[in-house]
Protein backbone atom coordinates (compact mmCIF):
# COMPACT_ATOMS: atom_id res chain seq x y z
CA UNK A 1 0.00 0.00 0.00
CA UNK A 2 1.44 3.29 -0.99
CA UNK A 3 -0.07 6.26 1.07
CA UNK A 4 -0.72 9.91 -0.60
CA UNK A 5 0.55 11.75 2.22
CA UNK A 6 1.32 15.55 0.51
CA UNK A 7 -1.58 17.60 -1.03
CA UNK A 8 1.20 18.55 -3.78
CA UNK A 9 1.01 14.95 -5.27
CA UNK A 10 0.35 15.13 -8.73
CA UNK A 11 -2.30 12.91 -8.44
CA UNK A 12 -3.95 14.37 -5.73
CA UNK A 13 -3.83 17.92 -7.99
CA UNK A 14 -5.15 16.08 -10.91
CA UNK A 15 -7.88 14.71 -8.53
CA UNK A 16 -8.84 18.06 -7.37
CA UNK A 17 -8.94 19.80 -10.85
CA UNK A 18 -11.67 17.43 -11.88
CA UNK A 19 -13.99 19.24 -9.64
CA UNK A 20 -13.74 21.83 -12.64
CA UNK A 21 -15.59 21.97 -15.41
CA UNK A 22 -13.07 22.84 -17.59
CA UNK A 23 -10.61 20.30 -16.34
CA UNK A 24 -13.44 17.10 -17.16
CA UNK A 25 -13.78 18.49 -20.70
CA UNK A 26 -10.58 18.45 -20.98
CA UNK A 27 -9.66 15.17 -20.03
CA UNK A 28 -13.04 13.58 -20.61
CA UNK A 29 -12.95 11.86 -16.79
CA UNK A 30 -15.01 12.77 -13.83
CA UNK A 31 -14.64 11.97 -10.37
CA UNK A 32 -17.66 10.28 -8.01
CA UNK A 33 -17.83 9.92 -4.79
CA UNK A 34 -19.38 8.00 -1.88
CA UNK A 35 -20.30 4.01 -1.56
CA UNK A 36 -23.31 4.25 -3.72
CA UNK A 37 -21.98 5.85 -7.15
CA UNK A 38 -18.39 4.05 -6.80
CA UNK A 39 -20.40 0.89 -6.48
CA UNK A 40 -22.48 2.00 -9.83
CA UNK A 41 -19.79 2.93 -11.77
CA UNK A 42 -17.99 -0.15 -11.03
CA UNK A 43 -21.04 -1.75 -12.00
CA UNK A 44 -21.13 -0.10 -15.40
CA UNK A 45 -17.02 -0.77 -16.07
CA UNK A 46 -16.05 2.68 -15.93
CA UNK A 47 -13.90 3.28 -13.60
CA UNK A 48 -10.39 4.28 -14.14
CA UNK A 49 -9.04 4.99 -10.29
CA UNK A 50 -10.05 4.43 -7.31
CA UNK A 51 -9.37 6.79 -4.56
CA UNK A 52 -9.93 5.53 -0.25
CA UNK A 53 -8.61 7.16 2.96
CA UNK A 54 -6.36 5.38 4.88
CA UNK A 55 -9.60 5.16 7.43
CA UNK A 56 -11.63 3.62 4.58
CA UNK A 57 -8.95 0.81 3.10
CA UNK A 58 -9.44 -1.99 5.62
CA UNK A 59 -13.29 -1.35 4.16
CA UNK A 60 -13.04 -1.62 0.82
CA UNK A 61 -14.54 -4.90 -0.69
CA UNK A 62 -11.38 -6.21 -2.03
CA UNK A 63 -13.20 -8.88 -4.50
CA UNK A 64 -15.25 -6.28 -6.51
CA UNK A 65 -12.16 -3.95 -6.70
CA UNK A 66 -9.51 -6.29 -6.78
CA UNK A 67 -8.67 -5.84 -10.34
CA UNK A 68 -8.63 -1.82 -9.89
CA UNK A 69 -6.18 0.87 -9.37
CA UNK A 70 -6.62 1.62 -5.92
CA UNK A 71 -4.80 4.88 -4.13
CA UNK A 72 -4.61 5.24 -0.36
CA UNK A 73 -4.76 8.83 0.59
CA UNK A 74 -4.11 10.71 4.13
CA UNK A 75 -7.23 10.96 5.51
CA UNK A 76 -6.75 15.19 5.59
CA UNK A 77 -6.27 14.54 1.86
CA UNK A 78 -9.75 14.32 1.31
CA UNK A 79 -11.71 17.09 1.55
CA UNK A 80 -9.02 18.49 -1.10
CA UNK A 81 -11.15 16.46 -3.92
CA UNK A 82 -14.47 16.51 -2.19
CA UNK A 83 -17.13 18.22 -2.82
CA UNK A 84 -19.27 17.45 0.18
CA UNK A 85 -19.40 18.36 4.00
CA UNK A 86 -19.48 14.72 4.89
CA UNK A 87 -17.09 12.67 2.39
CA UNK A 88 -17.49 8.68 2.94
CA UNK A 89 -13.53 7.96 2.24
CA UNK A 90 -14.33 6.63 -0.76
CA UNK A 91 -14.04 7.71 -4.35
CA UNK A 92 -13.45 6.93 -8.00
CA UNK A 93 -12.25 8.48 -11.44
CA UNK A 94 -14.47 7.30 -14.41
CA UNK A 95 -14.64 7.84 -17.34
CA UNK A 96 -17.10 9.98 -19.22
CA UNK A 97 -20.12 8.84 -21.73
CA UNK A 98 -18.97 9.03 -25.31
CA UNK A 99 -21.65 10.92 -27.97
CA UNK A 100 -24.21 8.06 -28.72
CA UNK A 101 -26.51 7.68 -32.18
CA UNK A 102 -30.37 7.46 -32.03
CA UNK A 103 -30.97 4.30 -30.54
CA UNK A 104 -34.18 3.46 -28.68
CA UNK A 105 -37.39 5.07 -28.65
CA UNK A 106 -37.84 7.44 -25.67
CA UNK A 107 -35.62 10.55 -25.15
CA UNK A 108 -35.44 13.61 -23.05
CA UNK A 109 -33.77 16.50 -24.51
CA UNK A 110 -32.41 19.34 -21.72
CA UNK A 111 -32.25 22.91 -23.67
CA UNK A 112 -30.39 25.23 -20.97
CA UNK A 113 -30.92 24.13 -17.54
CA UNK A 114 -28.60 25.46 -15.05
CA UNK A 115 -29.54 24.36 -11.80
CA UNK A 116 -27.06 20.87 -11.06
CA UNK A 117 -30.03 19.31 -8.83
CA UNK A 118 -32.65 19.96 -11.64
CA UNK A 119 -30.96 18.19 -13.69
CA UNK A 120 -29.82 15.45 -11.57
CA UNK A 121 -33.24 14.74 -10.25
CA UNK A 122 -34.51 14.64 -14.67
CA UNK A 123 -31.67 12.33 -14.80
CA UNK A 124 -32.87 10.12 -12.43
CA UNK A 125 -36.37 10.70 -13.28
CA UNK A 126 -35.80 9.68 -17.10
CA UNK A 127 -34.50 6.65 -15.87
CA UNK A 128 -36.69 5.42 -13.54
CA UNK A 129 -39.26 6.04 -16.70
CA UNK A 130 -37.19 3.75 -18.86
CA UNK A 131 -35.91 6.68 -21.22
CA UNK A 132 -33.09 5.49 -23.60
CA UNK A 133 -30.94 8.41 -23.70
CA UNK A 134 -30.88 12.14 -22.04
CA UNK A 135 -29.48 14.99 -24.19
CA UNK A 136 -27.87 17.97 -22.61
CA UNK A 137 -27.74 20.98 -25.13
CA UNK A 138 -25.86 24.39 -25.09
CA UNK A 139 -26.33 26.33 -21.82
CA UNK A 140 -26.86 23.58 -19.64
CA UNK A 141 -24.95 22.60 -16.69
CA UNK A 142 -22.32 19.82 -17.12
CA UNK A 143 -23.83 16.15 -16.19
CA UNK A 144 -20.74 15.46 -14.63
CA UNK A 145 -20.86 18.31 -12.18
CA UNK A 146 -20.59 16.48 -8.70
CA UNK A 147 -24.28 18.50 -7.68
CA UNK A 148 -25.68 16.69 -10.96
CA UNK A 149 -23.98 13.41 -10.07
CA UNK A 150 -25.31 13.23 -5.98
CA UNK A 151 -28.83 14.36 -7.29
CA UNK A 152 -29.52 11.76 -10.05
CA UNK A 153 -28.08 9.10 -7.76
CA UNK A 154 -26.12 6.64 -9.65
CA UNK A 155 -28.61 7.07 -12.98
CA UNK A 156 -25.66 8.14 -15.16
CA UNK A 157 -24.28 4.52 -14.79
CA UNK A 158 -28.17 3.13 -16.33
CA UNK A 159 -28.30 5.06 -19.13
CA UNK A 160 -26.65 7.55 -21.97
CA UNK A 161 -26.18 10.56 -20.43
CA UNK A 162 -24.97 13.23 -23.51
CA UNK A 163 -24.29 16.75 -24.86
CA UNK A 164 -25.37 17.52 -28.21
CA UNK A 165 -26.56 20.04 -30.70
CA UNK A 166 -30.67 19.86 -29.65
CA UNK A 167 -31.40 21.50 -33.64
CA UNK A 168 -29.98 18.17 -35.13
CA UNK A 169 -31.19 15.71 -32.77
CA UNK A 170 -34.57 17.12 -33.05
CA UNK A 171 -34.17 16.84 -36.76
CA UNK A 172 -32.67 13.60 -36.89
CA UNK A 173 -35.75 12.15 -34.38
CA UNK A 174 -37.64 13.14 -36.91
CA UNK A 175 -36.44 11.35 -39.60
CA UNK A 176 -37.04 8.45 -37.82
CA UNK A 177 -40.39 9.54 -36.93
CA UNK A 178 -39.93 9.81 -33.36
CA UNK A 179 -42.12 12.85 -32.88
CA UNK A 180 -40.50 15.54 -30.86
CA UNK A 181 -42.53 17.43 -28.17
CA UNK A 182 -41.61 20.69 -26.91
CA UNK A 183 -43.00 22.28 -23.84
CA UNK A 184 -44.00 25.92 -23.63
CA UNK A 185 -46.64 27.67 -21.93
CA UNK A 186 -47.80 29.95 -25.08
CA UNK A 187 -48.71 28.47 -28.68
CA UNK A 188 -49.19 25.12 -27.16
CA UNK A 189 -51.35 22.33 -26.44
CA UNK A 190 -52.32 20.46 -23.32
CA UNK A 191 -50.39 17.29 -22.73
CA UNK A 192 -54.15 15.74 -22.55
CA UNK A 193 -54.72 16.25 -26.13
CA UNK A 194 -51.47 14.04 -27.28
CA UNK A 195 -52.11 10.34 -28.71
CA UNK A 196 -49.63 8.69 -26.87
CA UNK A 197 -47.67 6.45 -28.42
CA UNK A 198 -44.70 4.17 -28.54
CA UNK A 199 -41.69 6.59 -28.74
CA UNK A 200 -41.23 10.49 -28.34
CA UNK A 201 -38.58 12.61 -27.31
CA UNK A 202 -39.21 15.74 -24.69
CA UNK A 203 -37.60 19.07 -24.62
CA UNK A 204 -37.56 21.14 -21.64
CA UNK A 205 -36.65 24.47 -20.81
CA UNK A 206 -34.49 27.10 -18.70
CA UNK A 207 -36.07 27.74 -15.49
CA UNK A 208 -36.57 31.43 -16.43
CA UNK A 209 -37.00 31.53 -20.38
CA UNK A 210 -38.27 27.97 -20.98
CA UNK A 211 -37.45 26.01 -24.04
CA UNK A 212 -35.57 27.99 -26.94
CA UNK A 213 -38.18 29.72 -29.57
CA UNK A 214 -35.80 28.59 -32.62
CA UNK A 215 -36.49 24.79 -31.13
CA UNK A 216 -40.25 25.20 -30.09
CA UNK A 217 -40.33 25.78 -33.94
CA UNK A 218 -39.40 23.08 -35.28
CA UNK A 219 -40.77 20.76 -33.08
CA UNK A 220 -44.13 18.14 -33.88
CA UNK A 221 -45.90 19.84 -31.10
CA UNK A 222 -45.88 21.94 -28.19
CA UNK A 223 -47.30 20.79 -25.19
CA UNK A 224 -48.19 22.44 -21.42
CA UNK A 225 -49.56 21.02 -18.23
CA UNK A 226 -52.82 22.44 -17.19
CA UNK A 227 -52.57 24.60 -13.94
CA UNK A 228 -55.83 23.76 -11.91
CA UNK A 229 -54.86 26.34 -9.08
CA UNK A 230 -53.10 29.66 -8.95
CA UNK A 231 -49.39 28.97 -9.34
CA UNK A 232 -47.97 30.41 -12.82
CA UNK A 233 -45.87 27.55 -13.15
CA UNK A 234 -44.03 24.24 -12.06
CA UNK A 235 -40.91 23.42 -11.03
CA UNK A 236 -38.65 22.50 -14.20
CA UNK A 237 -37.56 18.79 -12.60
CA UNK A 238 -41.10 18.38 -11.39
CA UNK A 239 -42.72 19.41 -15.03
CA UNK A 240 -40.50 16.83 -16.66
CA UNK A 241 -41.17 13.93 -14.16
CA UNK A 242 -45.01 14.26 -15.08
CA UNK A 243 -44.42 14.77 -18.65
CA UNK A 244 -42.25 11.71 -18.98
CA UNK A 245 -44.63 9.54 -17.05
CA UNK A 246 -47.91 10.72 -18.77
CA UNK A 247 -46.33 10.48 -22.16
CA UNK A 248 -44.62 7.17 -22.35
CA UNK A 249 -48.09 5.53 -21.05
CA UNK A 250 -48.45 2.55 -18.71
CA UNK B 1 -40.43 58.53 6.39
CA UNK B 2 -38.67 57.68 9.68
CA UNK B 3 -35.18 55.80 8.45
CA UNK B 4 -34.16 52.98 10.51
CA UNK B 5 -30.23 53.05 10.62
CA UNK B 6 -29.20 50.80 13.70
CA UNK B 7 -29.14 47.13 13.97
CA UNK B 8 -30.07 47.55 17.43
CA UNK B 9 -33.46 49.07 17.05
CA UNK B 10 -35.61 46.55 18.32
CA UNK B 11 -38.03 46.08 15.02
CA UNK B 12 -34.68 45.17 13.64
CA UNK B 13 -34.21 42.67 15.93
CA UNK B 14 -37.28 41.24 15.69
CA UNK B 15 -37.46 40.81 12.18
CA UNK B 16 -34.28 38.94 12.25
CA UNK B 17 -35.35 36.16 15.34
CA UNK B 18 -37.92 35.85 12.27
CA UNK B 19 -35.04 33.90 10.54
CA UNK B 20 -35.76 31.34 13.31
CA UNK B 21 -38.02 28.74 13.62
CA UNK B 22 -38.42 29.54 17.27
CA UNK B 23 -39.74 32.51 16.71
CA UNK B 24 -41.73 32.12 14.15
CA UNK B 25 -44.07 29.30 16.12
CA UNK B 26 -43.81 32.19 18.89
CA UNK B 27 -45.72 34.71 17.17
CA UNK B 28 -47.20 33.07 14.48
CA UNK B 29 -45.70 35.41 11.66
CA UNK B 30 -43.48 34.59 9.36
CA UNK B 31 -40.74 37.02 6.83
CA UNK B 32 -41.15 36.79 3.44
CA UNK B 33 -38.44 38.65 1.21
CA UNK B 34 -38.54 40.17 -2.91
CA UNK B 35 -41.01 41.54 -4.78
CA UNK B 36 -43.50 38.37 -6.52
CA UNK B 37 -43.26 36.82 -2.61
CA UNK B 38 -44.44 40.54 -1.24
CA UNK B 39 -47.15 41.22 -3.85
CA UNK B 40 -48.30 37.96 -3.64
CA UNK B 41 -48.98 38.24 0.24
CA UNK B 42 -50.77 41.30 -0.39
CA UNK B 43 -52.69 39.68 -2.54
CA UNK B 44 -53.84 37.63 -0.04
CA UNK B 45 -54.06 39.99 2.87
CA UNK B 46 -51.69 38.75 4.91
CA UNK B 47 -49.21 41.40 5.54
CA UNK B 48 -48.71 43.23 9.20
CA UNK B 49 -45.42 45.19 7.55
CA UNK B 50 -43.61 46.44 5.07
CA UNK B 51 -39.70 46.95 5.18
CA UNK B 52 -38.24 48.61 2.48
CA UNK B 53 -34.82 49.64 2.28
CA UNK B 54 -33.92 53.41 1.54
CA UNK B 55 -33.06 52.72 -2.16
CA UNK B 56 -36.14 50.65 -2.80
CA UNK B 57 -38.33 52.78 -0.95
CA UNK B 58 -38.88 55.55 -4.18
CA UNK B 59 -40.02 52.25 -6.13
CA UNK B 60 -42.80 51.34 -3.96
CA UNK B 61 -45.82 51.29 -5.58
CA UNK B 62 -47.60 53.58 -2.93
CA UNK B 63 -51.28 52.56 -4.60
CA UNK B 64 -51.07 48.70 -3.65
CA UNK B 65 -49.71 49.85 0.25
CA UNK B 66 -50.83 53.13 1.08
CA UNK B 67 -52.74 51.45 4.19
CA UNK B 68 -49.63 49.69 5.28
CA UNK B 69 -47.41 50.05 8.08
CA UNK B 70 -44.67 50.99 5.79
CA UNK B 71 -40.67 50.55 7.13
CA UNK B 72 -37.76 52.29 5.62
CA UNK B 73 -34.15 50.78 6.44
CA UNK B 74 -30.60 52.05 5.82
CA UNK B 75 -29.61 49.91 2.76
CA UNK B 76 -26.82 48.00 5.04
CA UNK B 77 -29.11 46.66 7.27
CA UNK B 78 -31.27 44.83 4.69
CA UNK B 79 -28.47 41.82 4.88
CA UNK B 80 -28.95 41.03 8.66
CA UNK B 81 -33.04 40.16 7.63
CA UNK B 82 -32.18 38.57 4.62
CA UNK B 83 -31.99 34.64 3.84
CA UNK B 84 -30.64 35.29 -0.04
CA UNK B 85 -27.77 36.21 -1.22
CA UNK B 86 -29.01 39.12 -3.61
CA UNK B 87 -32.11 40.67 -1.81
CA UNK B 88 -34.48 43.02 -3.72
CA UNK B 89 -34.97 45.89 -1.07
CA UNK B 90 -38.20 44.72 -0.35
CA UNK B 91 -39.66 42.28 3.27
CA UNK B 92 -43.10 41.85 4.64
CA UNK B 93 -43.98 40.46 7.74
CA UNK B 94 -47.55 38.25 7.56
CA UNK B 95 -49.73 36.43 9.54
CA UNK B 96 -49.23 32.70 9.41
CA UNK B 97 -52.36 30.41 8.20
CA UNK B 98 -54.69 29.24 10.76
CA UNK B 99 -55.24 25.67 11.47
CA UNK B 100 -57.83 24.03 8.59
CA UNK B 101 -60.78 21.95 8.92
CA UNK B 102 -61.41 19.25 5.53
CA UNK B 103 -62.65 21.90 3.36
CA UNK B 104 -62.14 20.15 -0.17
CA UNK B 105 -61.57 17.66 -2.35
CA UNK B 106 -58.14 17.03 -2.71
CA UNK B 107 -55.03 16.91 0.24
CA UNK B 108 -51.71 16.43 -0.08
CA UNK B 109 -50.28 15.38 3.22
CA UNK B 110 -46.29 15.29 3.73
CA UNK B 111 -44.51 13.25 6.69
CA UNK B 112 -41.34 14.39 8.03
CA UNK B 113 -40.08 15.58 4.87
CA UNK B 114 -37.12 17.91 5.91
CA UNK B 115 -35.63 19.13 2.54
CA UNK B 116 -37.16 22.78 2.35
CA UNK B 117 -36.58 22.65 -1.30
CA UNK B 118 -38.55 19.78 -1.73
CA UNK B 119 -41.45 20.33 1.18
CA UNK B 120 -41.86 23.71 -1.50
CA UNK B 121 -41.57 22.53 -4.56
CA UNK B 122 -44.15 19.63 -3.18
CA UNK B 123 -46.25 23.19 -2.49
CA UNK B 124 -46.00 24.72 -6.17
CA UNK B 125 -47.41 21.50 -7.77
CA UNK B 126 -49.83 21.16 -4.92
CA UNK B 127 -51.56 24.94 -6.03
CA UNK B 128 -51.13 23.94 -9.58
CA UNK B 129 -52.68 20.65 -9.44
CA UNK B 130 -55.52 22.09 -7.42
CA UNK B 131 -55.27 20.52 -4.45
CA UNK B 132 -57.21 22.48 -1.53
CA UNK B 133 -54.79 22.10 1.40
CA UNK B 134 -51.14 21.06 2.02
CA UNK B 135 -50.70 19.36 5.77
CA UNK B 136 -47.41 19.04 7.35
CA UNK B 137 -46.77 16.45 9.97
CA UNK B 138 -44.45 16.42 12.84
CA UNK B 139 -40.75 16.17 11.64
CA UNK B 140 -41.16 18.06 8.81
CA UNK B 141 -39.56 21.05 8.09
CA UNK B 142 -41.13 23.95 9.06
CA UNK B 143 -43.49 25.77 6.08
CA UNK B 144 -42.57 29.10 6.31
CA UNK B 145 -38.82 28.78 6.32
CA UNK B 146 -37.50 31.33 4.05
CA UNK B 147 -36.22 28.32 1.84
CA UNK B 148 -39.45 26.51 1.60
CA UNK B 149 -41.40 29.83 0.78
CA UNK B 150 -38.86 30.66 -2.06
CA UNK B 151 -39.25 27.20 -3.01
CA UNK B 152 -42.72 27.10 -3.05
CA UNK B 153 -42.91 30.80 -5.09
CA UNK B 154 -46.35 32.57 -3.52
CA UNK B 155 -48.33 29.19 -3.57
CA UNK B 156 -48.57 29.65 0.21
CA UNK B 157 -50.64 32.17 -0.35
CA UNK B 158 -53.10 30.64 -2.89
CA UNK B 159 -54.20 27.36 -0.64
CA UNK B 160 -53.99 26.39 2.98
CA UNK B 161 -50.43 25.00 4.29
CA UNK B 162 -50.81 23.62 7.73
CA UNK B 163 -49.44 21.28 10.53
CA UNK B 164 -51.32 18.87 11.70
CA UNK B 165 -50.93 15.23 13.17
CA UNK B 166 -51.62 13.01 10.20
CA UNK B 167 -52.99 10.05 11.98
CA UNK B 168 -56.18 12.61 12.96
CA UNK B 169 -56.45 14.15 9.52
CA UNK B 170 -56.57 10.25 7.54
CA UNK B 171 -59.37 9.33 10.69
CA UNK B 172 -60.85 12.50 9.50
CA UNK B 173 -60.91 11.78 6.19
CA UNK B 174 -61.55 8.43 6.05
CA UNK B 175 -64.99 9.70 8.17
CA UNK B 176 -66.12 11.83 5.45
CA UNK B 177 -65.41 8.72 2.57
CA UNK B 178 -62.23 10.70 0.94
CA UNK B 179 -59.79 7.84 0.36
CA UNK B 180 -56.35 7.76 1.84
CA UNK B 181 -53.28 6.51 -0.36
CA UNK B 182 -50.18 6.09 1.42
CA UNK B 183 -46.98 5.76 -0.60
CA UNK B 184 -44.57 3.05 -0.67
CA UNK B 185 -42.40 0.46 -2.28
CA UNK B 186 -43.43 -3.04 -0.19
CA UNK B 187 -47.55 -4.00 0.40
CA UNK B 188 -48.10 -1.51 -2.27
CA UNK B 189 -50.00 -1.39 -5.45
CA UNK B 190 -49.36 0.13 -8.70
CA UNK B 191 -50.51 4.04 -9.03
CA UNK B 192 -52.33 2.50 -12.14
CA UNK B 193 -54.70 0.06 -10.52
CA UNK B 194 -56.25 3.05 -8.29
CA UNK B 195 -59.78 4.07 -10.03
CA UNK B 196 -59.34 7.50 -10.54
CA UNK B 197 -62.13 9.46 -8.43
CA UNK B 198 -63.30 13.19 -7.32
CA UNK B 199 -61.84 13.17 -4.64
CA UNK B 200 -58.93 12.26 -2.35
CA UNK B 201 -55.88 12.94 0.03
CA UNK B 202 -52.18 11.65 -0.89
CA UNK B 203 -49.23 10.94 1.85
CA UNK B 204 -45.76 11.22 0.52
CA UNK B 205 -43.26 10.56 3.27
CA UNK B 206 -39.04 11.09 4.29
CA UNK B 207 -36.61 11.04 1.86
CA UNK B 208 -35.25 8.21 3.33
CA UNK B 209 -37.31 6.26 5.07
CA UNK B 210 -40.35 7.15 3.51
CA UNK B 211 -43.64 7.41 4.93
CA UNK B 212 -44.13 6.05 8.55
CA UNK B 213 -45.50 2.04 9.16
CA UNK B 214 -48.14 3.48 11.40
CA UNK B 215 -49.92 5.71 8.49
CA UNK B 216 -49.29 3.40 6.22
CA UNK B 217 -51.83 0.95 7.98
CA UNK B 218 -54.31 3.28 8.05
CA UNK B 219 -54.73 4.89 4.78
CA UNK B 220 -57.24 2.94 2.17
CA UNK B 221 -54.23 1.91 0.26
CA UNK B 222 -50.58 2.29 -0.57
CA UNK B 223 -49.24 3.22 -3.94
CA UNK B 224 -46.07 2.69 -6.08
CA UNK B 225 -44.84 4.62 -9.13
CA UNK B 226 -43.80 2.12 -11.10
CA UNK B 227 -40.01 2.20 -12.16
CA UNK B 228 -39.48 1.21 -15.97
CA UNK B 229 -35.72 1.07 -15.60
CA UNK B 230 -33.04 0.90 -13.30
CA UNK B 231 -33.10 3.43 -10.86
CA UNK B 232 -34.43 2.65 -7.03
CA UNK B 233 -36.63 5.23 -6.76
CA UNK B 234 -37.67 8.73 -7.41
CA UNK B 235 -36.82 12.27 -5.82
CA UNK B 236 -39.82 12.63 -3.42
CA UNK B 237 -40.89 16.15 -5.25
CA UNK B 238 -40.80 14.89 -8.68
CA UNK B 239 -42.71 11.50 -7.36
CA UNK B 240 -45.35 13.95 -5.62
CA UNK B 241 -45.72 15.72 -8.55
CA UNK B 242 -46.72 12.60 -11.11
CA UNK B 243 -49.06 11.37 -8.57
CA UNK B 244 -50.81 14.43 -7.89
CA UNK B 245 -51.63 15.04 -11.45
CA UNK B 246 -52.26 11.31 -12.35
CA UNK B 247 -54.74 11.04 -8.87
CA UNK B 248 -56.78 14.27 -10.01
CA UNK B 249 -57.06 13.04 -13.89
CA UNK B 250 -57.75 15.02 -16.51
Amino acid sequence: MNLIQSAKNEKVKHWKKLLTRKERDKTGLFLVEGEHLVFEAKAAGVIEEIIVTEQYYPKLPKAKFGNDEVYVIANNIERLISDTETPQGIFAICKQGAATDIKGTRFLLIDAVQDPGNVGTMIRTADAAGFDAVVLGVGSVDPYNPKVLRSAQGSHFHLPIVRGNLNEWIEQLKEKDIPVYGTALQNAVSMYEVEIGPSFALIVGNEGQGVDEQLLEKTNQNLYIPIFGKSESLNVAVAAGILMYYLRGK
